[in-house]
């Protein structure tokens, strides 16, 4: 079995519905990934790690996912040379607000990637992985270029059938 | 000389104007400290090396001050056992808002003792460490004692002086 | 029985289901606590009686938790040279930002330690005041190892359990 | 001299400019009124007795000024039932979020009657101040009426001088 | 029947439930009001007449709750000279922030009093609007007296019980 | 049958019950639409298709209603000279903040009409769709006249509904 | 000389350097209008009145600019049928997320088409109000067309001037 | 001379001084870049061929910064699958809040990899873009792990430097 290439880390264990987002989309791009739970606050040491073994083993993209003061992304990206996407999860009463700027108002000099809160972020982390991937790897190129289409078609399919449902212009 | 019992950490020395109102507080209540740069991102051996050893060697209450996705503070409380004061630096077009986040949505299990935002948080942050200190020193009791004291005097002299200058009741 | 060291006071019963998570530390430290009901603006005077007396009987640190305009750390923290700390509780359509920012935005002069908003910020409140506590008591600081220690295996192996259950790497 | 009628509160002395407004409105009705420093957190005692005192002396409506959590209207209104108008005073670097949040926010049982962030809200406290004393006073219902007049007439002028200067329709 | 002091007005009947709690108070104080639904937006005319007839009719007190662009309160105040309280109602998806700052953040010359968001200000509303009454009614003043010692003694009952329901101390 | 002169566009086919708000304005005022799905992202060459061909089939007005970093609405209008209007959906997390900020935040030379967030706002793009084609067409600005008065008298008879279910004045 | 077809109000003349950039648009297309300053709130009358003889005149296009609690462009609306834009003016210290939400956030019947807050608002105020008046007029049609070209290859030649500048390639 | 491998893209010139910083990051890398003016809304057809032509002509990343309702970068990942990283520039009175959730709320499917607000985001644009590249270039890792290391000891130079000017413990 082909190592993974992408490793995919969150803060809390309640944080793995909105992560599985990220998961599917490798698996349909057939990119391999390995999973876990560790968090910046209360595993720092097992943060650390994981992350200073990464690259060794072949990790080329992280992915951090965490909410609050969520600082996993950050500390991931303070330990490692590897681009680091960040996933704010929405898991506080501030709902994501926190999360959000925690992730994306990194300090100049180590970047973090910031997604959209929640399970359309966690998707598109899944996607930015494989595009990163993509530029070392045609067949990945070929069928990011698909899912384009495929997404643009679905949308158009997607329209008609609605507007079939509602005694509307089937076309549009 | 007395050993530090303060330690005081600051992400950037740009945040040095700000973090000085802390260190002003402890010289008055004659509270010995340290202070340095070190950044959660930027600098993290640096910054876990100098949280590791801060108990050791007399360190009791530690500070943190930092801006933007502010995770300096949260990052010395997952090192240590101490008590960790957060100071939000308003460094970024957001003003704050940003640090005052991340330092204070700290996940559950470890705490942070988030302060206000800017320049009366690190004033508040050489306090809240001398309340602390305060519990093991009857001296610093005796002090705060009076600084509450001269606080709400100076409240009232303030307040006669504005009068007096505008015309109205000076004893108000 | 032991004195307690520890007061709680939270401005409505409805605010105690947050609260017990600060208790629940507590109780699991060994440290003794006193939690009542009064509001910083419904019971002035009882919550001024309360922190009046709260030094002289043994309290050594206050814990309060409010929501809306929350002003009962902050006006328990002016009255006391005992360090306050201050749990944002998101009872108002606001849903704690009001909480926060009125709980953390102390003028300088008079701190308060703000926690996290809600039920993450209360079980903050209880470990802060165990790391306090722990700096005049050798068994609290040998719990709170114990305590970080154990929450980072707790990670791991629910880290492990989350890849089991779904089929992947057992060992991440 | 008449008895003041009014009493403004304001949390530090550096409110002043803006807290001038409110008098400058009171002094345009005639309406007597007696101001002072005195901060709901650095001089507690002082805010408290001020108020207790308050209604004996004649006051019949309070006015508090006071930025970042700012307690000030609300611990005044704790203490008595006069009506208390609250003015947000935008002192930190969140610009008044902060002051308009812990003044408005107010739990139900203890009104405060908000004003806008800044020098609009304290020129409205002041008139508010008016239209509530206007109410047992006739001369003071005939100033608010022309008052109201001759606002509406001085829009008016401003609109055809900027239309004159401007080489457009004077009449608009 | 004794004539009504207070009016009411609020910009849709789906925001009565939340209405009805100035009702309750003004109900409890034997304060007549009388309640009607008029927008600011769908029937301006019908709200200006309202607030045109209001003080020859005997109103002394305006009230008016509105959520969204809430420009309810702002616009009775531009077409009164009494005083006008306004109720920011959390209808919309931002929840509320954009009703308290429609409300709050009148342009000087012309003030509303704010109160809280939801059902906290409702409250407070009628509180106020009592407290405004009781200048010129000696028996208002009275009520608000024991109406202020009741609520403080609630909160102590309620502190009481709970301490007695989770067995602990029940003098708390 | 006539042609549609108002183009409806919404990001994702869930946004659809809150974009039959504007529907059903429409047809209550016999103006004619289509509706189409069509992502900004997904389905970038769908959305420029449409809009590039509108005008010439007698499109006069387009409606754009999309959630998050809602671009759709400013997509359109950068290629088309047809007014635009906005409706941010409240589909994320931060309950359309983002969207609104994100459809009203337009450059200089792009200008896009923001209704607000959600259902109010998918009404109002149809009413204000309504207002534009009736500066051309009498019937249509006979009807819009009837409609403000219907709106106002159906307020009056609410409130009159609900002060008579409540046993107060039904006058009101 | 033609009749003015749009009409500008602002609540204060200090918002007339902002709103002077919706009058130069219209002055480049060739399009009437008239401007005057009127309030919601201090010239509620004014306001109405001139909004009221608006339509009969000729006026086609109504636009408002208000800072704060800015309701002028509701209040507007709530009077007219003509299409009504919105222009949230920054003049508070809350920099315009009071006024922007106070435009946009209308309840269902009344539309407000909100711009963005400050000078780039204003600016597509008047292009909106262009883009409204071409549906009834060809030329008008022909202009913005024009105006969408120019301002495409206004940025091409900024583009280009600013890398020359750099000496970076100057094609780009 | 090498082919550029980034492609920069600014929404407007004024952009340029923040999106230098850009800049000096790839140039201090030894990366080549080519950068251009180009706006999702003024010149949506000039974005939409640069970024069509971008992979074809080498360009393996593109960074887009815009203000506002910023567009850019979504627009530009709607037509590519090269990885998208966007800046949020701070170019309205709402200061970058509104650019960042319009960079960073983006829907399933679309990523943009959102920076933080202004020149720290756009330093770190920069560096990501580097972080890529140098998944397929080892001299780039290298250069990166140098970076990192000269990031942490110019932390370390900075606070003995500010230590020893303070007259402090120069190790620190």
């Amino acid at each position: 079995m082909k190592k993974p290439q992408v490793g995919i880390v969150m803060g809390s264990d309640s944080d793995n519905p909105i992560m599985e987002e990220t998961c599917k989309v490798l698996e349909r791009f057939g990119v391999n990934y390995e999973k876990l739970v560790s968090s910046a606050h209360r595993s720092p040491e097992r943060t650390r790690k994981y992350v200073a073994g990464a690259k060794k083993r072949g990790i080329k993209v992280l992915v951090a996912g965490a909410g609050g003061a969520a600082h996993l992304a950050g500390v991931m990206a303070a330990e490692s040379i590897l681009p680091v996407i960040g996933i704010p999860i929405p898991s506080t009463p501030l709902q994501g607000l926190d999360s959000l700027l925690s992730t994306a108002q990194m300090p100049g000099g180590v970047p973090v990637a910031a997604m959209a809160v929640g399970s359309a972020g966690a998707r598109n982390a899944g996607i930015l992985a494989v595009q990163i991937l993509a530029l070392g790897d045609a067949s990945l190129t070929a069928k990011l270029l698909k899912y384009k289409k495929d997404q643009a078609r679905e949308v158009e399919l997607k329209s008609r059938k609605l507007n079939a449902a509602n005694g509307r212009n089937p076309k549009n």
